[in-house]
């Protein structure tokens, strides 16, 4: 039995994450591999409840700490109930955002030092590192208009959640931490850009993931 | 004006920790000591929902590592929003459990380690550790058959929560822990007998808080 791959689908609010990794699902589906699409925050019962303190706008003024170890202590269930059984079973896992997610917006978004949010992802992850990254990359007003037009689209007025409510320098920094992550760790982080259409930034996305297909493992 | 001093009560699960607490707060009050009391998980709104998915039964199966960041967010959001503002106000803060109830419950009676709960709550509190801590000792049996005879007293039949459902060597190695903390930081860590009568325990504790009182500061 071939081996699976942990692969996870980064970048900023409106970057088309969820769209890319159910393309990239699909694509991987039908060569025939066993797939499980998954997501952050969230993808366990556990995890979607504190998924639902993190982005719910009523929550509230939170410590950028306790930001970071809720997202973590979602992780570590995700990781422990999903992730690490899928992959122990042979089976490919995409995950929408993981740890890198945390350094982009704890660390380069709210100002925390990212060394401390590897340490605390250590401990949530057992040391999990995805086989591939891919940042879709999208400037930070373009990215929010596209969330307006979407949710304008599919049911009236836009309303964003406790994280996209935030200004948009937060946004333009959490895209640099993207670009960052991707020049410190090239060979795991490849940044696609998000502008175009979705069926030709799948044929990217599933282009880097069949090279990764013909690494030795 | 008198700086304030920050006191945590410990010790397994039916050693009556809130009692003693609310007793030294009563103490503290007449000696004309502004006072906050106040516990965790919990404590503020963001660490009651918390508190609420940590000890809800029907939470099931959480992975250990999940557990420590959960108790470590709530408590990140308690230091930063009541026991920081509190202790540079010069309030005295009694707190019902904080870090060392980690060390005990995820470190001994989980099995995690140590170094890493340690690692994770020095971001949780960024470094705030208490000027006394009150280890209330008892052992498993007694205080899981105290909580017992408590409910029934109070609503019929007891109901356990997620930590107190643990079978028994859990709790014992929770105790080991306790005494274990109080041998590793014997300055910080004192252990009263929790067996005897509630005013009798608060003397002992309240003398030990009046010996803090006289250190300089």
């Amino acid at each position: 039995m071939a081996s699976g791959k942990f692969i996870t689908i980064e970048g900023p609010d409106g970057s088309g994450k969820s769209t890319q990794a159910r393309l990239l699902a699909e694509y991987l589906g039908k060569r025939n591999r066993s797939i499980v699409l998954t997501r952050e925050p969230g993808g366990t019962f556990l995890a979607e409840k504190i998924r639902g303190i993190l982005l719910d706008p009523d929550t509230g003024g939170m410590a950028p700490e306790a930001e970071v170890l809720l997202y973590a202590a979602a992780r570590a269930q995700h990781v422990a109930e999903i992730i690490r059984p899928a992959l122990a079973a042979g089976k490919w896992v995409i995950s929408d955002r993981f740890v890198d997610s945390s350094i982009a917006y704890q660390g380069y978004g709210r100002g925390l030092d990212p060394a401390m949010i590897w340490e605390v992802n250590r401990l949530a992850t057992g040391g999990l590192v995805p086989d591939l990254t891919v940042v879709l990359d999208i400037d930070a007003e373009e990215g929010l208009s596209r969330i307006t037009r979407q949710r304008e689209t599919t049911g009236g007025r836009a309303v964003f959640d406790r994280m996209e409510q935030e200004e948009t320098d937060f946004h333009r920094r959490v895209r640099e931490g993207y670009l960052d992550l991707a020049k410190q760790f090239p060979h795991r982080v490849k940044v696609v850009s998000a502008l175009g259409q979705p069926d030709a930034i799948s044929r990217q996305v599933s282009g880097l993931v069949e090279q990764l297909h013909h690494q030795k493992v």
